[in-house]
């Protein structure tokens, strides 16, 4: 496998949270659109509030299904640097392994979805079906402007299937296809107890200390004996697995090696759920961030005149975010403390996407997954929102996949980032089959 | 009154915080060196392991008492300098009121005293007691050099009485002295649930969240009804106060001027002691930070691997600070659940100070405030604490006095600090008075 392409891929520091990287994400958009338009795709670059969304299509049949697959060419940023084994816009190849920011997330998923798409235009001279890639600029700071414009295209982007690649499977040895995410609602809480800071000596033990007023709040918000969410009407609606949706999903975890991998034990969530029960089909309430006051080195007896958290509730299939975001913010004023003031605005809301492992795509995708790595295929879901995935497969009126090959210690979003070239390999077969599958089904 | 030294005093940009002002800050002290060499003083300059201490003392008589009193000559940072009305190093006269950082805390204090021993000495030609001038240059980071030399300085520093000319009254029609400050012990708390930061989607119900586990963690320190710290043993050995002592007291309070002044109600601490009460004899536990995940602006789905939180506890006359912060940590170690790490680090500690109302040096300076102000001294007390007083005490084996006409609005630490040149004009006779009557109980 020549892989130049993808190294020269990974060397652009397409990091879309920097301003500072502009011209970096520019450079890359413009070098995926020459890669694109020489293989013979039609290329068009949307201009969003944000990055622009690189739209290429490839569509020579009008008869037949059309794929649209979803990509990525934005990057996080790479602090702490001084974290990084090897420059982390130097790809860096070690055995099998390359280093280097967006080696997996997304420029690697990215990489082997072109590379099936070469390779087979290459070898056949054509493709089976109709495919289009909409690779956005923008996924690391939270898809903004391709979420804005995608209701205006829902001509370029209408598809019969929706693969996002951009997902993950749970080791080499257990390939699987993930069957939804979760939803999510963000809110900001602030709590102010005075219109100053104020000095902790003097005024410690008349003003209010919004810090301690702040984590009786939050403190209310969790069952400490059953780690059960107490917002009332939080679980409304929660769907309940059939025993057929069940017996898809494959539940297992190991406690063991999770505990290894990040130093936790996997103990949060609802008692008397499992890990992945609590993070696949049950709603959550996390606290994000907390802040108040001083917290840098050292001390200072300040007596803060507010603090503020971060909260999300991640929601499943059956459950409107902005419903529980509602619910959230009247259980905390009518918790609220007479003396404070208490304000919270609610950011940011995704619904849960989920998909059947009955449909057609589903089928195809585990059939392929099976076949490459000779391995039974399963179902999965994650906990996770991929926020741009609800309008886009609202604009393209297609059935969502969600597809991939990460794996939970690429540290992705982290230093030493990295992705091996056999799955560069398996990624690209697996597209190479789902086209091949989708285009002979279509033909059958 | 010729204000030019004041003004010129406080053009000394001497922020001992940060190390770009370190040429100002001893500029300000040759300043004061020669100020008060001219005056007839012998000056000694004391290199400590931060700024030096400025040792003065004119000591003529040596059967006469002797008086130490303090002041500094370091002042705090003036950011955020946009809210700043003049600029804070170009000293700028309102009607009576001087605005510049320090034109209170501690350079109008210090000055008031400065002018009181020139006039004296210029008017007299002599004083009829020994006095030893201590002006530090590190008060405003913590006095750590002039208390770690301070042990060493016996000899110098010995005195009757010593003078903290650093406080305040309540109002310019409540004139008082102050009988005390409260000690200080302060701590970190870190409590940890992984090895590093996690996606709060993917693991969000899966892993326990650290700012859950802390607000949980710090929700137990107080008693939500009664305000009541709930450490164990945190109020054993905390004085009552004697019908006595109660009476010298003014323990009265606006609480509409409260409100006014900070935007705070006046209900924090324990629920059965009056404000006042509760900021002056009572000990508190305070948060005076916390942080963990992301709190800037925005959103990050992150679930953090820590969570930290500063916390004070200010401790009253006969209570060890030292005892009070193993007494948390062994709290804390107590409440700590199953698979969450916790360390504190305790950082600081400082005893309560007090002084009797009874005593001669009190005696003395009450009568002085009563005729300069033509209306009787109460006596106050601070729940502050000012951590050079112990080993200055200590050193000196005089008996202290904490006086100051500093007003709680006079803006210290903040933008547009200032005082008033009736209250120099005040200070002026009030340290005279003390001088002229502590030679007079002398004589007698």
């Amino acid at each position: 496998m020549n892989i130049d392409d993808y190294f020269t891929f990974l060397k652009f520091q397409s990091i879309s949270a920097d301003p500072n990287h502009q011209a970096d994400v520019l450079a890359c958009l413009e070098w995926l659109k020459d890669y694109l338009q020489k293989m013979g795709f039609e290329v068009e670059v949307w201009p969003t509030s944000t990055y622009p969304t690189l739209f290429a299509s490839y569509c020579k049949i009008p008869s037949a299904k059309t794929l649209l697959i979803y990509n990525h060419y934005d990057v996080q940023p790479v602090d702490p640097l001084d974290e990084w084994n090897s420059p982390p816009f130097e790809p860096t190849l070690k055995g099998d392994t390359v280093f280097a920011r967006g080696a997996q997330d997304n420029k690697g998923q990215c990489f082997y979805v072109l590379l099936a798409l070469k390779t087979l235009l290459e070898k056949e001279g054509k493709l089976p079906v109709n495919v289009k890639l909409c690779i956005e600029g923008d996924e690391e700071t939270g898809s903004v402007g391709l979420s804005e414009i995608a209701p205006f295209k829902t001509k370029e982007l209408k598809a019969d299937y929706l693969l996002i690649a951009d997902l993950g499977i749970k080791s080499e040895k257990e390939p699987a296809i993930t069957l939804g995410t979760r939803g999510i609602v963000t809110m900001e809480v602030k709590l102010t107890t005075a219109t100053s800071d104020l000095h902790s000596g003097e005024h410690g033990g008349i003003a209010l200390n919004p810090i301690q007023e702040l984590a009786h709040l939050l403190s209310k918000l969790h069952d400490e004996e059953t780690g059960r969410v107490m917002v009332p009407g939080f679980y409304d609606g929660v769907h309940e697995l059939t025993e057929e949706e069940r017996n898809a999903l494959d539940f297992s975890f190991d406690a063991k090696a999770y505990e290894r991998s990040f130093g936790a034990l996997p103990i949060g969530g609802e008692k008397n759920y499992t890990p992945l029960e609590s993070a696949w089909v049950r709603p959550t309430l996390e606290f994000n961030g907390i802040g108040g006051g001083y917290d840098g080195p050292g001390f200072k007896t300040v007596l803060p005149k507010c603090a503020t958290a971060k909260i999300s509730c991640r929601v499943v299939a059956n459950q409107d975010p902005n419903k529980i975001a509602i619910q959230v913010v009247e259980f905390l004023e009518q918790l609220k403390p007479f003396g404070v003031k208490l304000h919270v605005e609610i950011l940011h809301a995704n619904g849960a996407i989920s998909t059947s492992p009955a449909s057609h795509i589903a089928k195809i995708a585990m059939k392929t997954y099976s076949e490459v790595f000779n391995i039974p295929c399963k179902c999965i879901m994650t906990g996770g929102s991929i926020g741009v995935v609800g309008p886009l497969a609202k604009a393209s009126s297609a059935e969502v996949l969600f597809l991939g090959l990460g794996l939970p210690d690429d540290q992705i979003h982290a230093p030493n980032e990295h992705f091996n070239l056999s799955r560069i390999q398996k990624g690209m077969a697996i597209i190479s089959n789902i086209i091949l599958e989708t285009g002979k089904a279509e033909a059958g």
